[in-house]
């Protein structure tokens, strides 16, 4: 089976058609992989690549501008069969940076390199955007990563930050007028909420599978957060924060697939996708572990304790065995406004997308909605 | 307290004094800040600096050189208090990146940017290099981060490198010339381990601080593995592989700081500072922690199940509070041969400086050492 999600963050009702429709393709074209008997870890890089095809995701095409203009990538793989994980971080000019992350996969399974030198996990920046065009002759390299929107997009914050700052400015050259400069910045404050961009920021997009030898394997892609600090490395390409994959094992562990999504500085400092995998993997349900880890690991973070508001989301799936028989449990949930979802499994005749919101009158990034669905028993 | 490490790795006795000297002088410099009041993050940035400073280490100035001839350096420092992060990964020519690791933190710190942008915790390659020049003034960008020693070691493993290989291909002839393809790869063998460079190797360097208000800090540095790819993001730039750091906290869980050294993805695989820390903070002492995570979570880790060796070295800390009274143990550990170790409370009146050693007969990478001091009580 596969599940993608379009990234969680906001998403207007008028444009769900387009991304209801994008996940819908990258479902069908995973579970056409799977049918021709691709491995799990190359089923969630077609989704993942087909989510970075097109100019409505945070991901390859139309990823968000940092704060020069530019797009800069992270993209990660992680294999539940060998557990290696592959990720590239901050490259420029390609349009599927999960490919890159996927070939890292690859060449660390392949053991260590001549005199022991030991393969590298992650690939960040310049350096690794040379590593790619050296090791991967298919990557497309030919393809311009700014559309339309996202410069109005990009072009429209930018606006906004400038005017917020002359705002900032100006208030501070009044205060300053009449009193100490001491008083200056608690009257100021530092952030202006009405002003502020981030519930409007769809975030990584992620896809997790399972394929006909029952192996799990999850990726994830993101362009990063709208005008981000350039050289901002983000969750996507983080160990731990944006994909986990483990199979199940014969001591009885469960085995877990995650992509999450969100705010990635929150991500990161909580280790998402890894708490979302341990509990998810100790506890009686998926339902159940994917909710701890959301409110204790997440919502009551002691690593997020400074902040108000929290974003994130996840799907995740739970595979157990027992009696050569298997269950298969799908869950997703999140803190933010939106998530747009697709899964299938390959006895559907077509795949199943929405888009999940908070219920209404609850607070992005301080409540949480979870559902979940048996897909075999 | 300041407690620091030179690498873990393989120190050969000849230079042992070298090794001592520097661990001695940096131990002088954090415990005399210490004095002065400064906190845990600037004693333990002090200390990571002074190893930095010297051409003897693995971490600024004398960092192993990369496949490409360069320097590329990481460093991460998380302070206890905020439990924020900060980290620069593959930055060329600066001295000393745990400065900038250190600003980063401090930028955290004071909350999120304008409109809500939630500040970066890592920086990487060279849009990293251009934010610190920016961001940082006193940056020392003058030196020459290449020294005699390190660029003689960089041309004995490349010659090596092209050695082993023109032997591989003369072997993959002699095969050819007999055989079909098929059983050429099995007859190779991947390594050669006459030839292994890893066991050559010292690694990250790192600083674990607790202030004269029992705050806790952590922070490492590292030129990374020798010969490594270009772009290649190791232990000392990732989130909860190379530093972590976390106050005595009311709810009594126990204070923790640690520093990790070692194979780079080997300790990213582990999550192994992480690791290291819930372990100590979930057991009875400092070291039946430390030691159920090297054994638990590192040389009998599933992530790292494909590999005969595993090399890594962490030092701790752990602080207990009760009854207005506290706590302090430091423990260290090391998989690898030799590990550099120095320590220095108040109320010292000189630091000890001594390089741990697996004990004879034992096999680096497979054995364990493990050592422990109450400091306070």
């Amino acid at each position: 089976m596969i599940a993608i999600h379009a990234g969680a963050g906001y998403h207007s009702e008028s444009k769900s058609d387009v991304y209801k429709s994008i996940c819908k393709q990258a479902c069908l074209l995973a579970i056409e992989a799977i049918k021709c008997g691709k491995n799990a870890v190359d089923c969630v890089t077609i989704a993942v690549k087909c989510l970075e095809d097109t100019p409505n995701t945070n991901a390859g095409i139309g990823s968000n501008l940092t704060m020069d203009g530019t797009v800069e990538c992270d993209a990660s793989v992680m294999d539940g069969l060998s557990l290696q994980f592959g990720a590239v971080g901050c490259v420029q000019g390609f349009q599927n940076p999960v490919e890159a992350a996927r070939l890292l996969v690859e060449k660390q399974k392949q053991g260590n390199l001549s005199l022991g030198r030991i393969p590298p996990s992650i690939l960040v920046g310049n350096r690794a955007e040379k590593w790619i065009l050296e090791n991967d002759p298919h990557i497309n390299t030919s393809c311009n990563l700014i559309t339309d929107e996202s410069k109005r997009m990009f072009l429209k914050y930018k606006r906004r930050l400038e005017l917020h700052e002359e705002r900032v400015n100006n208030k501070r050259r009044k205060i300053r007028q009449n009193k100490d400069k001491q008083d200056e910045d608690e009257e100021i404050g530092v952030t202006d909420e009405e002003d502020s961009i981030q519930s409007l920021i769809q975030d990584t997009v992620g896809a997790i599978a399972m394929d006909t030898s029952g192996n799990l394997a999850a990726a994830v892609s993101s362009g990063g957060i709208a005008l981000k600090q350039p050289g901002r490395l983000g969750p996507a390409a983080t160990y731990g924060s944006g994909c986990w994959a483990y199979n199940w094992s014969s001591d009885s562990k469960p085995g877990v697939a995650i992509a999450t999504s969100g705010s990635g500085e929150h991500l990161m400092k909580t280790l998402f996708s890894k708490e979302c995998a341990s509990c998810i993997q100790n506890m009686d349900s998926g339902s159940l572990g994917l909710s701890f880890a959301f409110k204790d690991h997440f919502l009551e973070s002691e690593f997020l304790k400074h902040l108000d508001c929290k974003f994130g989301g996840a799907i995740a799936l739970r595979q157990d065995k027992y009696d050569n028989k298997q269950s298969v449990e799908l869950i997703w949930g999140h803190t933010t406004d939106s998530m747009c979802i697709g899964f299938m499994s390959l006895s559907d005749k077509k795949p199943k997308v929405f888009l999940s919101r908070l219920p209404p009158q609850s607070i992005p990034g301080k409540s949480l909605t979870m559902e979940g669905r048996q897909i075999y028993k």
